[in-house]
């Protein structure tokens, strides 16, 4: 079996400019790794195809350093431990952590996590109950300080972070709003995950739209997009309203340098804020966040959604998929095709 | 004496593009009002011309109605009671309020504040005993949240407020970089008011600036001015810093729209916040505040600089020195020539 012995990995050949190229990237093969003392050997299921990529591919200061040219791309993943020199591990250990975008990887117990994939599928370890979750929860919660009654609106609605965050929104007693592009992601999140209204970027006037659903203003804006959305969140603020940035996926790839929101001036008319975080900085409080996150799935209140797509060759393009928007839910690539 | 008879005012007579032009004003005279039961009447020394009041001649949703056209032009001012009929103030009180562009007023005593000049120039209850201090006070330590040994950056640094806010962080222990226009404005803020350091805007690259005064980054930047300024402080946050937007004057005559911050997801690579905040909400705090700030005034510690031009016709022509920058300290307008 090839996959036994050869390692595939996406290695960074070029920064980008705008929109990743297949020639950004180099496609190469390397034996099978063996696992140190200390160390296992990680076979990948699943990588977690995430808008924060993008960045990680530019030249730069950032909260992680930029992706080396020539090297391995990072990614968060799923997957098995196929050999181990590490007590806390045994072969057939389901596990997450930052593996890189290739088929095997090694890594030592401090970077991975053991999840139990009997109840819910492994994937959704990169959805509600991975990073994306505990974003959405860290961001809408601590963050943003929703509370019950306030009026929450979410960009970026029908895609990972913004999903789970709404869903939380609306377990906490708000009401939310959902921000997506396209009649079916606005079907989707108002019939299958309760969000009680949902403007189409696409084909509303986003502004307009959001004054007629929050007449009172929004009092939490949790934003993965930027642009143009941002600023009609921002016309559209309560008094003491909470901006949570998460990201700007409309941004990552400009050519021209990143629109600011020019409605930021709504900040101080409205006493309202705006204000950055990055997940790792509640890496003490994701216990308490992932067994609450899978209480609610028990419960049958919080759905993640992951959008598989497979096989590994095929990763240049299918990250394209979060700038075009064409992903709903977690995007997954499977490593192996199905 | 035709000024006992006479009361000058300026009316706003259309909404100006771009900077206020002569004609975008009507100076209309009427006979001096009468005070009712419960008012006084007013004679105006002084008019405090601040940069909000650009905001206030436009039309649409802000903090406080627009002024309207044909309106008596709105503006803080300190004079003295001419006439009364309010047994809280007798003729001689010395006043400050929001009594307009205009020699004489009537106002109710809810309006009034009677402050005490004997030991301070009447134009300090304008400026740094007045909102200004006020708003430099609550945005610096409330919003801002400034403790001692952090770096504090202020633009408009030789500006109304920005030249009491950035005194008062030097008070509570700050290291204070001063951003403001021209060689004899950074000259002041640095030898005059002890600033650590100043960046002359109109000959440094600002970005690059506080980066080498800032080398570990901005804790807390003050923000009096908004556009590339804002920009090139956003680039230099400290992790967990906290962006205080007091005001945007370097955009307020656009007439292409406000420029948004491009940098804006440094709040999320810093973890930090940007927050806008009004002073009328303290208002219950105002006390403490007015008794903290002329105390520190009464030590030496806090010098209040006003910049009095006059006459009271000037009115137009004088507002302009504002959004030129051609004021140190608080730009007033003395009612009578002097």
């Amino acid at each position: 079996m090839q996959s036994a012995t050869t390692n595939r990995q996406f290695r960074l050949a070029a920064r980008p400019v705008g929109i990743p190229k297949r020639s950004d990237w180099e496609l190469t093969s390397e034996t099978v790794p063996e696992p140190r003392d200390g160390e296992v050997l990680v076979e990948l299921l699943y990588l977690s195809l995430d808008p924060a990529m993008r960045g990680w591919m530019n030249e730069g200061r950032s909260y992680v350093p930029p992706v080396k040219i020539g090297e391995v791309m990072r990614a968060l993943g799923a997957g098995r431990v196929v050999a181990g020199r590490h007590p806390g591990f045994s072969v057939g250990d389901e596990v997450t952590g930052t593996l890189g975008v290739q088929e095997y990887a090694c890594a030592d117990g401090r970077e991975l996590t053991k999840v139990d994939a009997s109840k819910v599928p492994l994937t959704a370890y990169l959805g509600a109950l991975g990073m994306t979750g505990l974003t959405a929860y860290f961001g809408l919660l601590d963050v943003g300080a929703a509370r019950a009654g306030e009026t929450v609106a979410v960009s970026g609605a029908a895609g990972a972070v913004g999903m789970i965050a709404g869903q939380i929104a609306k377990i906490g007693g708000c009401r939310v709003i959902g921000i997506a592009g396209g009649a079916e992601k606005c079907r989707y999140v108002v019939e299958e995950l309760k969000f009680d209204a949902a403007i189409d970027y696409k084909s509303a006037n986003v502004t307009a739209a959001l004054r007629e659903h929050a007449p009172h203003g929004i009092d939490v804006y949790f934003d993965n997009v930027g642009g143009e959305i941002l600023d009609a969140a921002l016309a559209n603020l309560a008094r003491h309203a909470r901006v949570v940035i998460c990201g700007a996926i409309s941004q990552y790839n400009s050519t021209t340098g990143m629109r600011g929101p020019s409605n930021y001036m709504s900040l101080l008319v409205t006493r309202s804020r705006m204000q950055g975080f990055l997940v790792f900085d509640y890496a003490e409080r994701y216990g308490e966040a992932v067994r609450t996150l899978a209480g609610w799935m028990a419960e049958g209140r919080l759905v993640s959604r992951e959008d598989v797509v497979s096989g590994f060759a095929t990763f240049p393009e299918a990250l394209l998929k979060l700038f075009r928007g064409d992903n709903t839910g977690k995007l997954v690539l499977q490593v192996h095709d199905a």
